[in-house]
């Protein structure tokens, strides 16, 4: 990803003050892959010389990429008319973005020297609740009246599309500012001059509201292939506007959150690399800490069964396969359906055929997993890779061969029964927590491995005592 | 999800052959919300009501949205001349989706339908690789020579712009087909009508080939913000583009595999509803089947310390508490690791940085859960929560507090030592896989399991056998 020539050639230009060239590179290259290779930059008369031979076109999302640090040393060396123009060329809501991280005399300067209608949007944004509609959305947008025309529609486009963010969907709302409908550009490209925005506007548009959470928007362009979105107030106004790439950091989140909270981990807000050592310390420490005060039912019960393993050691050998084979199967089927969930795949009457196909399946795992352990212990029994002979523990029995069939009949009967319930547990726990409007991913993880485990080693020792162990004479 | 007014209105509307009221729903309801309701809908006869009636603008992407069950009743209901039109309204990439799924003769037919240039669009389209840019590319885009005006280029939009997926980039060729630029549709309506093209053209895009793996699509279009990009051939010519709705999908389709394979199944391509039972059992039981072969490592050292264990059966109580701790440890890491590997947040150099982050965080989460553990167990003990006194196993030890602190003591120096080698292997797995060029995601869950139970044990037993066994006279 790095790419050292260009940095070379950037740096070599400033150092040469050949503008020219810095121009040429701005024009050719992406901003984020120029702040990209300039990332560990922090002399600021380097980085100032850039902004003051560039113009704002390109030197304002150059800026957005910069890091935290680099935006805060360039903000604190710009007096107040260049801070101006950089705001001026910056769409509010990436504006926002880079305030989130700023502490708050840095905060206070750029509301100072903002536009007064950039520190209106700017003060909107920042009061919307995290991970609504509200919080993501840009208060730069299209909105016309539905009587105008299309050629007069064209002509506001020219003059003041620049300051939106998308001019792809213009929104049309009627004389008491509710919306009415949305008209893509190239509807309006491809109409007639003298038609009303009221006839070719769009009537089946979607909108969300502002305190919508950002998942459900999200599946609403998912589900309706959109590019951007009305976002309206609790009294229908209109007040701001999603775009489609915001959408796809919102995925992107909501998908990382969920895989972290599966694997028992808490989701992490940035990069790896960027996140401090106790941030880290913290968002793992308390799962482990959870788990293992929850393994005490584990515990409990192996305590229990102390006797059983002493008079007969092999016994515990085979725990953690046990254990192991339920908590891999109920994980599975939690992953399943918690994306299921996630990606709104079920309707309401679904439930009843998620947990009749969920008991067929584990059925027939169950079937297929207890016939292949058996042959497999057997073979690890008889071929001596796991010792299990007769002179182990108190008990003394001359016939290997039915110890061997004994521990493989054992394991092999514990799983199909793990089997079923590991599946069932790992299906009903992310349903059950949608229904208490908890998030499946955090409930999930937890849970289902201490449910599990303990039907897996309660099993185990009930089949073991009810069945081979009065067997083996034990 | 279900709307059932929706779905007795429009099928009341076809009993009273009322097309007035069906094309007034189709208006104001999105094409996907009246496929879903309508979903169960098998009868032909009504579905071809709709189709009758409801103009091809609305019923071409209706059609898209049914299921293939719907979509192939009405290709086989549907005279040559239907069909035709219904082609006509579709995009080449739709087709392609929905042909996928069809049976060998359903696919002839459209086909043998189509007219010759969605019929080469189809053909080569089914000719690339699955997950590959050319898989997912459209070849409908708007492509236009460097020296056209401005105002040409508007009216050719106005003209053809209909048959193209995206009119919001315009891709600017020279005169040997070569891909030199983009226009926006946005730059292009502020710009004078007598530019040229080449004079407002970005320089500064980005493109892939056809080969290129979609996962790097996903992310070019996360990088740089795009609505649409390029694909070219080996020769460097265009051939298709991608528009950020089917990336909206890519980026869900390989959260949902990551996430998959992470939590040890295989990643399903349809809806869990949808998926065959038998389907489900070839997912789910190979990993299951695999990870008990793997577990012989544990049974083989756990087979190894049976006589330990019978001698002191309070050892296969905490056995599973190690080993899950181990296991959620370096879960956490590889998650965060294989997440941040996905979004490709990694410089070359930074491997090293990952590994000494990961060995302070691992020393620290020692230290915290090492103390933690050791007073968990000593209340567990002390409470009788868990059994440990001298009576169990063939040794008998008066005093009980030594016991508590040996095998407290024991838990507490075994998972500081799991911590750290639970956490460098699950950091290490995902980069070793990405350096052998396979998806970390699909080694990391077995292996880390396998390597870390392993440690798990031994250290475990070894320190039990070099140090605490010793000091109880065991």
């Amino acid at each position: 990803m790095e790419n050292l020539e260009l940095k070379e050639k950037i740096l070599n230009a400033i150092q040469e003050k050949n503008s020219s060239l810095i121009n040429e590179i701005f024009v050719n290259t992406p901003a984020i892959d120029i702040a990209e290779t300039l990332e560990d930059v922090e002399d600021v008369t380097k980085l100032l010389y850039i902004f003051k031979v560039v113009p704002s076109e390109f030197s304002a999302p150059f800026f957005t990429e910069l890091t935290n640090k680099q935006q805060q040393l360039i903000i604190d060396a710009f007096g107040d008319k260049q801070l101006i123009e950089l705001l001026d060329h910056s769409f509010a809501d990436d504006v926002v973005d880079s305030m989130n991280e700023m502490p708050a005399n840095m905060v206070n300067r750029i509301l100072k020297v903002a536009p007064s209608d950039l520190r209106t949007d700017i003060n909107r944004l920042l009061n919307y609740k995290e991970d609504t509609a509200g919080s993501v959305m840009t208060t730069e947008y299209i909105e016309m009246k539905k009587d105008i025309s299309v050629s007069d529609a064209i002509d506001k486009i020219r003059k003041n599309g620049r300051e939106a963010e998308t001019i792809y969907t213009i929104f049309v709302r009627d004389n008491t500012r509710t919306l009415i409908g949305t008209v893509n550009l190239d509807d309006l490209i491809f109409a007639q001059n003298e038609q009303t925005l009221e006839e070719i506007m769009n009537r089946n548009y979607v909108y969300v509201n502002v305190d919508t959470d950002q998942e459900q928007v999200a599946e609403m362009f998912k589900r309706y292939d959109l590019n951007a979105m009305a976002v309206v107030n609790r009294e229908n106004k209109l007040c701001g506007i999603i775009t489609i790439d915001d959408v796809v950091d919102i995925i992107v989140e909501e998908a990382t959150e969920d895989m972290a909270l599966l694997n028992k981990t808490a989701p992490m807000e940035q990069k790896y690399l960027d996140t401090p050592l106790f941030t880290l310390v913290k968002k793992c420490v308390p799962w482990i800490i959870v788990l293992m005060v929850l393994e005490i039912f584990s515990s409990v019960i192996l305590s229990g069964f102390q006797s059983e393993i002493a008079k007969f050691s092999v016994l515990s050998v085979f725990t953690p396969l046990i254990m192991d084979a339920g908590g891999n199967s109920g994980g599975q089927t939690t992953t399943i359906i918690v994306r299921s969930l996630a990606l709104n795949e079920f309707n309401r009457g679904d439930v009843k055929k998620v947990f009749w196909k969920e008991f067929r399946l584990s059925v027939i795992i169950g079937l297929i997993v207890s016939v292949f352990a058996f042959a497999w212990l057997m073979f690890e029994m008889a071929t001596g890779i796991v010792e299990c002979h007769a002179e182990i523990g108190l008990i003394k029995i001359d016939n290997d061969w039915i110890v061997r069939l004994c521990v493989a009949g054992l394991v092999a009967i514990t799983l199909f029964i793990v089997m079923i319930f590991s599946r069932l547990v790992g299906c009903s726990l992310p349903f059950i927590a949608k229904a208490l409007k908890r998030d499946p991913a955090v409930m999930c993880g937890p849970l289902m491995t201490t449910i599990v485990d303990v039907i897996a080693l309660l099993s185990y020792f009930l089949v073991w005592v009810l069945c081979f162990g009065p067997i083996l004479g034990l």
